[in-house]
């Protein structure tokens, strides 16, 4: 299986996923294909002994080779005509804006181009924190009470809160708020990247707990299970050192019915179109009660931290993309209303 | 203004997309653009003289000047270079999957083209049966109840029900039963187009109307109301008729408390995310109270029989796109990091 890495683009995690993409090649045996798409989304094919951060932070990637996206691929240009770029499924690594909120999907989808990832509906359901509250409420999986609020509304919950821009991943513009004097500001910072923002009662000291995992043979293949190391909430820099460490992460010292119940909740929430992506999520746990906090539908470096055989997986998964409904469109209709009325 | 329309696609609405975009030709004063998705979603620009149900069906077309997508518009190749087709706004009249799933939207917003239609997020949201209830409940308009069914469900619905797949537009794939006998051949054609089947109980008579509108300028510029003709419900060639008449729809004759009713529910709908789109929003009133029946965030050549001055609509809609968020990539990050870290 030739992978291609898919990473960059316009996004508040561009930086994120360029990192992302370049633990990702220290972690897989197999070399894959590096497309890069730059913050004017263009496309580039990035040589392996290029894909260092300073290559892209330095714009020297621009000497490398533009790809087009088109029918069945990218292409690179040449003297000889255009040649597609040999990958049998492309992993789509890019965080945030363009790669999570349905963009990369529709691309691919369109362009019939197999990849790894969420698809455009589950996309867009993830990206927006409001969405994701419905759809985990539909999938019979708690969430914590939430508001949302556009610029100028109040919030009508007691301190401590959190708040989060809907349509963000990472932690960008999210703020803890315990203080009345803190709120103001704390808006001001979220509204800076959404219109919308989301509410949430900030329970000190909650139990997090990570899980990730995708659909093979019809069947879950999860990971382990991770206590996220305890913060207030982790930064930008904290998670990219999370899970660029490379190092195995270990799993939670916890009760067996209790991860059965974490795993269930997993289950409901992939049931609700995640077929072909690799995700995390991330609960809470309540009064022994399991919450979800939120979905990363393109975990940083594919969450491989958490696997005990990663690539295993995701050449498994690979295999077991799903496919687009086959329309066939034959011109029956034209063809009965044209030879009933004349020629339209 | 200068509109270019996109038509066809990959969707089971290939053909009345077709019909529709002739229909809004007839209807423009000033003339577009006409920019052709075939079935194997290549590009093409169709001349206007060629823009008639046979030269699609009969796969002339294929002799029209073929168009790459790429960032800032369509292009066409050509001996001296490549040439952008000049149009202002385009106008997504792309009806069911591609066009109204979120696909074009991606395609669109990703290289940076204007258009009329809705975006991403509101598109899956419109697209998916079950997404739009949801989506209703959370704006406060109120839906028929509803279950979702897989293959092997069964319904605890008392007959008469209707039956729809979940993700499709048009009344292709409805079925309304009255009786046991005719269930299971109902389920076996619904589940003919989607995985999932949304079943509503089947109310004999009720009342509808439809109501189209845009944003322009902060406020919601309606169209007039309509009570479509009684039928049972349209099969896809009365609905076809029905918008390429070409002659205006007539106000339904109601109460003004209830047209006031009818535009609060619409705007309460457009607020979630349709920005730069012309919807139409199917309602059913029970008892004097407002029920969303469906959104259909592309309908047929735009709803153009329901509004008195539809070319002005259009260009003031034109002039009131919403524009992505800017993003800022600046490699502060990376930088930061290479140099605490060294080079990464």
């Amino acid at each position: 299986m030739k992978f291609g890495i898919l990473f960059g683009a316009r996004s508040y995690e561009h930086e994120i996923s360029i990192v992302s993409a370049i633990a990702l090649k220290n972690v897989l045996k197999s070399e894959p294909m590096f497309v890069f798409c730059d913050k004017f989304r263009e496309f580039y094919l990035i040589e392996a002994k290029d894909m260092k951060a300073n290559f892209f932070s330095s714009g020297n990637y621009k000497k490398s080779k533009k790809l087009l996206l088109k029918n069945g691929g990218f292409f690179a240009g040449g003297m000889f005509g255009e040649k597609k770029i040999e990958a049998d499924v492309f992993i789509n690594l890019i965080h945030g804006m363009d790669g999570e909120d349905g963009k990369m999907a529709a691309l691919l989808d369109f362009y019939e181009i197999r990849y790894i990832g969420p698809r455009l509906e589950a996309s867009a359901m993830s990206y927006n924190k409001e969405l994701t509250k419905l759809l985990a409420v539909k999938a019979g999986v708690k969430v914590l009470k939430y508001e949302v609020l556009r610029r100028g509304d109040t919030s009508n919950f007691a301190l401590p809160v959190i708040l989060k821009p809907v349509r963000l991943g990472s932690s960008i513009g999210v703020s803890v708020v315990k203080d009345d004097s803190e709120l103001e500001y704390a808006q001001d910072v979220a509204f800076e990247f959404d219109t919308e923002v989301l509410v949430e009662p900030f329970i000190e000291g909650v139990k997090e707990y990570n899980l990730a995992g995708c659909k093979i043979d019809g069947k879950i293949k999860f990971s382990i299970i991770e206590e996220p190391k305890k913060k207030e909430f982790l930064d930008y820099e904290q998670k990219y050192m999370s899970f660029s460490s490379e190092s195995r992460a270990k799993e939670a010292d916890i009760s067996e019915a209790l991860k059965a119940k974490l795993k269930e909740s997993f289950e409901r929430i992939y049931s609700c179109g995640f077929d072909g992506a690799l995700i995390r999520c991330d609960f809470f746990v309540i009064d022994d009660e399991v919450y979800l906090n939120e979905i990363n539908p393109n975990p940083g470096s594919l969450a491989n931290y958490l696997f005990d055989d990663f690539e295993a997986t995701i050449n498994a998964l690979a295999k077991n993309l799903p496919r687009e409904r086959d329309i066939r469109i034959d011109y029956q209709f034209i063809n009965s209303i044209t030879s009933a009325k004349g020629k339209l």
